[in-house]
């Protein structure tokens, strides 16, 4: 490393080790507040929350705050401008609503009392995602100290919304009613995690997804399977049929356009996903499954990082309850989700799967295809210069090399993406065991602390490195 | 038609035509005993039905009644012995239970108080099954006068059970218990029907039955299909895969053994079924279906009566309620029925079918197959002498020729076939319009006096062209 990079770490370090308490005793204090959008009975707590926030990033410096309100819960908005006013500018998005928590599911302390056992602090919101969003607050305040500065290096802009674990119902509204306000050269998701404890990892990228359900409708009423049995087209065996033929023999998707456009994986990304220390078989116990099935020519965690999906989600038809019912079905349905990669649009993914699954229903059976809201897929590419930034920045952090990730899932930041036109980036510090909407949900305060000091180099290197466009 | 056949017509009609009356009279006196087996409160009115057929059929001459209880409703048996020893024996099976009935469920009069409007007799088993077996009553009295005899022509048994409704819970044991007092040559089922008013026919065999559920295990619980999508087998994908390798295109069962042994269709079978009267749109408009569909090369009658197959039932798993829910379902499964036609045999077809799905089934999920209980096919022969004689006997009642055909479904007969070794003959006057289990349940006078005369002419014909072995 060089001189520069020494000089940035002896000044960060102290002055977080400095803070470490206050900023303990204010996270604590902010989970604390039972902030579950799911549950009515505590959205005042909820609104509670924005509020707590906004102060204390009022508190840390940010000039501009303010409590967004949407038809449901509240999002904060702050802004803290650059000196210079061509730095990149970057908007952290994040969330301060919470998952439901009880002491009966098995929490061994109040999951709204924050306690510290061993080096862990144990509440609900610890890592999803109250700590992830506040070390930001720590980061910055450390970013300045250690650089002289008063301003940061960057336009530095937070979106913390209130509704991300109740399905983010009005968070693309959001975004686009804020548009102009949002507007950045690149997202930064404090939202995800790394690979473990032991191996920090940047994610850079996340699957999309279409959902939709497909109804097969075949005789008027239920019939006899002994007076018609043979002889009329069931629908059951019609939505079994259509399921069947949704993979070929390589367990590849065999909807006609559907890898239209998809990204492939780069020699280099196969590389760093080989490089990751994936051990299949503990995998499965997380996947509680005996064997793994997929895409042939593809590795594990490249099926569920970088390839597009076709799963069931469900499937009904006919007579389900105990014992037999000698019926041909009147209808039946199955619900699919489509997981996307970088390159595919829902809309296109709709209309594949419309002509394909008219095509494959029989004569005499009907076929209602009904899509939902789609999610789009984002991927960052490996050279671009703020992943090399967010690289460098928890590189230096963590004093190891700094592995690459996906994520299978799907989240709000890809309409961040597609609203603001900006890259998506993942600066995650939890791990697989800090048990997200489990009981018990912990953050390590090491690799806490770690997100703080890699939010403190990130911004400057970011300034220094990444010229945008003006 | 021969001498002897005018003169038995014109000794049997005016006996019928001069006790018309009071055998109607009888018939609605028990018609107003709702023997309903299904509905627990009218245990006592099923046990009544049994005890006033026995005195009816004492009445009538039969030299042996009784009432056989079983754990659940009883059944009624009668014997008449013929004078000659070396005479068939013949037992005929029907059933003195009903369906439920309420007159709000659309009965245009009081489904138990039994009312003649046109020339139809309405009223809950008017013709499923009180009316087919009550004509037997006078049948056999119009035999006895007609031609100067003291008693039947062939040894006469009945059986009349009283769970039909509920699905026979004990009449497999019920045979099984009195198979000496029950032996036959033959066995004469008058619980079906005929092609239509126009168009006597025989019924000349029945569909046997074999289910299974089969369960598909995946995952230990419903998991995350964005973590683990496109990585794992997911049980529902398994269900429809296998459900659609069910038939080939074809539409044939590709159940490997599937069709061992199976009876094909005469070349005289399928002219016979050809000839009927068949309007393949009315079918459909009765099955409420838009399209045929079915095995290759052979006609919808063909498929539905001579031809086995295999139905879904059933089918479930993952997440069915509203919207979406993005999982990878812990299990899933599927219902099935496989129609079985003569020669089939269901140890042979449950065998085959575990071997292929287990073979079906991806590595990685685990398969839990339940067969039930199943039912044999049965199937006359079209050259069977006590066929022939009923052929003969029903033309001569119909003064027409008489058609042939099968019923896809299955029944109690097929235990009576195979406990008793004996083939089955179908004997039923009733037409598709009679409502069975409907509202207005009815049968049209002029078809049950045709089925008393049938049965008049049917004891003496057997006597006479049929050696049976000693």
């Amino acid at each position: 490393m060089s001189q520069s990079v020494d000089s940035a770490v002896s000044a960060v370090r102290p002055y977080i080790e400095q803070h470490r308490a206050a900023f303990l005793d204010d996270l604590a204090e902010w989970l604390r507040i039972p902030s579950v959008s799911a549950q009515p009975e505590h959205a005042a707590d909820v609104r509670r929350s924005a509020d707590w926030l906004a102060a204390k990033l009022r508190e840390t410096g940010f000039p501009t705050v303010e409590v967004w309100r949407t038809p449901g819960a509240p999002a904060v908005f702050a802004e803290w401008p650059a000196a210079d006013p061509g730095a990149p500018t970057v908007v952290v998005y994040g969330h301060h609503d919470v998952q439901p928590a009880a002491r009966e599911d098995g929490w061994e302390s109040d999951p709204f009392e924050p306690v510290v056992r061993g080096n862990r602090l144990y509440a609900r919101g610890a890592a999803d995602d109250k700590g992830q969003v506040f070390f930001h607050t720590l980061g910055v305040r450390a970013h300045l100290a250690a650089t002289g500065r008063t301003a940061p290096a960057v336009h530095l802009k937070l979106l913390i919304e209130g509704e991300e674990e109740s399905g983010s119902p009005h968070f693309r509204e959001l975004v686009e009613q804020h548009a102009g306000r949002l507007a950045a050269d690149a997202v930064i998701v404090s939202d995800t995690g790394m690979w473990s404890e032991d191996t920090p990892t940047v994610c850079t990228g996340m699957r999309g997804l279409a959902e939709c359900e497909i109804r097969l409708h075949g005789p008027g009423q239920d019939i006899h399977s002994g007076s018609f049995g043979g002889a009329v087209p069931n629908p059951a065996t019609a939505a079994a049929r259509l399921v069947a033929a949704l993979h070929d023999e390589h367990a590849r998707v065999a909807v006609p356009g559907f890898y239209d456009g998809v990204a492939e994986l780069t020699d280099r990304e196969r590389e760093l996903f080989a490089g990751l220390p994936f051990d299949e078989q503990r995998w499965l116990g997380t996947a509680k499954s005996r064997a793994t099935h997929g895409e042939a020519g593809y590795s594990t965690l490249e099926r569920v990082w970088a390839r597009p999906t076709a799963e069931v989600n469900g499937i009904g038809g006919g007579y389900q309850g105990p014992g037999s019912k000698t019926i041909i079905p009147s209808s039946a349905m199955v619900k699919l989700s489509f997981r996307l990669v970088a390159g595919q649009d829902p809309g296109h993914i709709e209309k594949a799967v419309r002509a394909w699954a008219e095509e494959q229903v029989p004569a005499g059976t009907r076929c209602d295809i009904t899509f939902g809201a789609a999610t789009r897929p984002c991927l960052t590419p490996l050279d671009h210069p703020a992943l090399q930034s967010l690289v460098r920045a928890m590189g230096r952090a963590f004093d190891q090399p700094v592995g690459h990730t996906r994520e299978g899932g799907s989240g709000p930041a890809a309409d961040l993406q597609e609203v603001l036109g900006a890259p998506v980036l993942f600066l995650g510090i939890s791990v697989p065991s800090d048990g997200w909407h489990a009981p018990n949900e912990k953050v390590e305060l090491d690799l806490l602390f770690k997100g703080v000091e890699t939010s403190a180099y990130l911004w400057g290197d970011l300034a220094e490195h990444w010229r945008t466009e003006p």
